[in-house]
């Protein structure tokens, strides 16, 4: 089987023109077939603020009502979709955005009511993987924003790491898979004030150590959580970095693994 | 060769989502192999007034500036275009949404500068007709918005009509094409004033006739030489129409013709 790189880029990355710029050329002097999926960073936010929607908030989580999913849909969708994609053609690099609608490639439905009705989120269903490596297969980067539809003509806002797990997994019967995910860190970090300080291997039995002692928290646990379920449902390798050497055979960061 | 229809709507259909609801029943419903194009409707504009980004006008031409660049971006590529590949999802047809950059289906260039400067405003250069005909034998119909890009990185605002015809022309090479113009009006008008006063059939000894009467002016004048110049790089027929009876086999409306 052929090698598939999955790249997930964050929106630390995409509210800097020249991190992005940076970050795409080494997107696309990376050899042989690759996916991108990008998250939103502060343009929503800030189009937002400008429309005067204010965020909605309940039991003090996040949701997404009609006018926040109209404006990521322009933002995630239009904006930073269309500029990534045309950056990377400028580069050499054959790519073609898509939201989840886009040939049905992500199906999604909206989260269901418990405690909290996060509105017009969506959890992945089903990606299509024979859709997305008949692309790659023609020399196409897919490269996914984080907007997806429920096929009955509602698009919904969903996680960007979520959807780059799977996507990785769908394309995992077609190719031997690595999905890395850029972060503003170079890793998984041993000591969260030590930025040299990287994990080079982390395993579950780690994993729960470090968790037990506090040292990995918040954000990075449903981060985390998204690396090893991509790895039980068929993904080969999952590696967190900054992707500064993400041109290179083997990019440093944290590599993920089911064994120690 | 295989029939294969593009059909193009304009923005009084985008803005009614009941009359935008209809017409892509009437899509969905068209057997065969298609392709749709759409402009852009009042939405961009309503974005831009809730921004306070003011038109910008030279010589009494609208200019696109950088600002309304990325306001058409977000609401042509991102919010019209994926509402309605999601809703072609759910009538059962299996649309992709495209910018000009996606898959680098249209190449286009910025206008070149004459007596106007009109800004970031492209032309276009190139369609890829083997690209939209291998979607479209997979079973897949392409719904392109006006956004193209210049293969710098650069996205460039343009003509849905222009689009229209020359993603037709670049098609005709692998199908008998027929090319579809909706607008307001039943078709081309012999009374301006008389809504039923359809031309049956174009060809351009009428055209000019008719021009040269007054009967057909201003915007119908582009539209017009784009069908005739359709007609003339390979598209088989070009029919001008309100859309409502799309789903027929022969929609009623003004046929163009080269030969009367």
């Amino acid at each position: 089987m052929d090698r598939l790189r999955v790249v997930k880029i964050g929106g630390n990355v995409i509210d800097s023109p020249e991190d992005l710029r940076a970050l795409l050329q080494r997107f696309a002097s990376m050899e042989g077939p690759k996916v991108l999926v990008h998250g939103g960073g502060k343009l929503a936010t800030e189009l937002s603020g400008r429309l005067g929607i204010a965020p909605k908030m309940m039991d003090g989580r996040r949701i997404t009502s009609e006018q926040d999913l109209e404006v990521v849909t322009m933002v995630y969708a239009g904006l930073i979709n269309k500029r990534i994609t045309a950056q990377l053609q400028a580069l050499g690099c054959n790519a073609i955005g898509l939201s989840g609608a886009d040939g049905n490639v992500i199906l999604a439905q909206k989260r269901p009511v418990k405690e909290v009705d996060f509105g017009l989120v969506g959890d992945v269903v089903q990606v299509s993987g024979p859709f997305l490596s008949g692309l790659v297969e023609q020399g196409i980067s897919p490269v996914l924003c984080a907007i997806t539809h429920d096929g009955t003509g509602q698009l919904l806002n969903t996680n960007a790491d979520t959807i780059a797990s799977g996507v990785a997994v769908a394309l995992s019967r077609f190719y031997e898979l690595e999905l890395i995910y850029c972060f503003e860190k170079k890793g998984v970090l041993r000591d969260v004030a030590d930025e040299d300080s990287v994990i080079p291997m982390l395993h579950p039995a780690l994993y729960a150590e470090r968790k037990a002692a506090g040292a990995i928290h918040s954000g990075m646990l449903p981060k985390l959580d998204n690396c090893f379920l991509a790895l039980e449902r068929g993904v080969g390798r999952v590696l967190i970095t900054d992707g500064e050497n993400l041109g290179e055979e083997h990019p440093q960061g944290t590599v993920i693994k089911l064994n120690g």
